[in-house]
């Protein structure tokens, strides 16, 4: 277990090999052990390998090369749907459409990715997450007849390995973990934390490349800016809205 | 493993026995391996054991005995206070305060949590996530003394087991599964997909301990009501606006 957690790499190029039906059955099964919310598991996932269908998704993930190279991509989806419905069947009246539940929803969907990335990992496939599917969920939405009740949280793309990356770099641990309460940061701490970071060769590539002047600007002028995000927040509200949480 | 996965329980009761400090270490550190959106690693790890703080933070959990039972309380967070501060350190105007970061460090903070989860367990350590800590995110962070730009999204117990409870039962792989886009649910397939649910023992006595019908009755009625998940919605958004992501 331990062995497959710190070998992690995201794998973007895959070999033009299919994942056998049982094994992917195993790793999905492996999700469904995950805990969920009072035991509900108000999620799903979506399990596309159609050329077609990959084709249509590419673009709303920015045309990532995964999207369409990898034999299966996984959509994982905060869902309401199917336990509204068997609420309704049995006399209940569901009172799912607010925002706590789309978080508790996407907590589920979260936990269960997770469990099947690792499963797939200690399986001998390669995994990536792709961010974009919350920056364009309405779009999958579409290509993926999703229904109310249901938002896609996370993608995950999924095949046997044709690549075999160096591991990436992390902050010291001493930096995300706090001991008893949150203990704010001092600018000393901010340098010392970031200095591995910035004295790589490839970040240092990164300001290059873009023109900037520190590391710092490559995210917030090129990679994630705020007018970015703040379209992104704005699309994203209105799915919530749209699929009944908000 | 897949082992790991397949025999994982929710642990609520532990033994009077201290996780080592380097297990603790090795567990966290495996957390840190996960996949964050670009490398971002926008997420904080808050470790709790002194006594007085798990008494504190007890109540927020809705008393439930694990706060105050387990060696260790940890609340993960989704984080970019640490980011912001980097970036304006380095002459970069951070665009993070707005709700796709939120959503995109909650992602990061549930990936993490997840790996951490199952290091654990592979370690002969149980674990329990406990819900209670987006319903009470507010006072979670006045406990933890959690600044703006953070956001509890996960908090779990951990401890050496003191129980060895049976498997809980799942949906059927099928109910939540979907192949090519999601296949919306007839009354059919969810009179089906929760059949072997709603004929368990365990369940038939908590319709009638809460004196419902249905078993729907008890999670709409009792556990997860209309009127709690609209009063839970509203603290947690207004979190998010104080938090700085709204």
């Amino acid at each position: 277990m331990l062995d497959t957690i710190f070998s992690h790499r995201t794998i973007r190029k895959y070999k033009d090999k299919l994942i056998e039906p049982q094994l992917l059955e195993k790793i999905l099964k492996a999700g469904t052990r995950a805990s969920t919310t009072g035991n509900m598991q108000v999620y799903s996932i979506i399990v596309t390998t159609d050329e077609e269908l990959k084709s249509q998704l590419s673009p709303a993930h920015f045309n990532q090369a995964m999207v369409k190279d990898a034999p299966v991509v996984l959509t994982f989806c905060a869902d309401f749907n199917r336990f509204n419905k068997w609420c309704l069947q049995r006399n209940a009246q569901p009172g799912y459409d607010n925002f706590i539940s789309f978080i508790t929803a996407a907590i589920d969907a979260l936990i269960v990715a997770q469990n099947v990335c690792l499963a797939a990992e200690a399986n001998g496939l390669g995994i990536c997450y792709l961010g974009t599917v919350i920056y364009n969920a309405d779009k999958i939405i579409e290509i993926l007849k999703i229904p109310k009740g249901v938002v896609p949280v996370a993608t995950v793309t999924l095949g046997y390995p044709d690549e075999s990356p160096e591991l990436t770099d992390r902050l010291p641990l001493e930096a995300v973990v706090h001991k008893e309460t949150y203990k704010d940061y001092t600018a000393e701490d901010i340098d010392k934390y970031y200095a591995e970071k910035e004295s790589m060769p490839l970040y240092k590539g990164f300001i290059a490349e873009n023109n900037k002047q520190t590391l710092a600007q490559v995210f917030t002028d090129v990679r994630y800016s705020q007018k970015n995000n703040e379209h992104f927040s704005n699309v994203l509200l209105k799915v919530l809205k749209e699929q009944g949480f908000l």
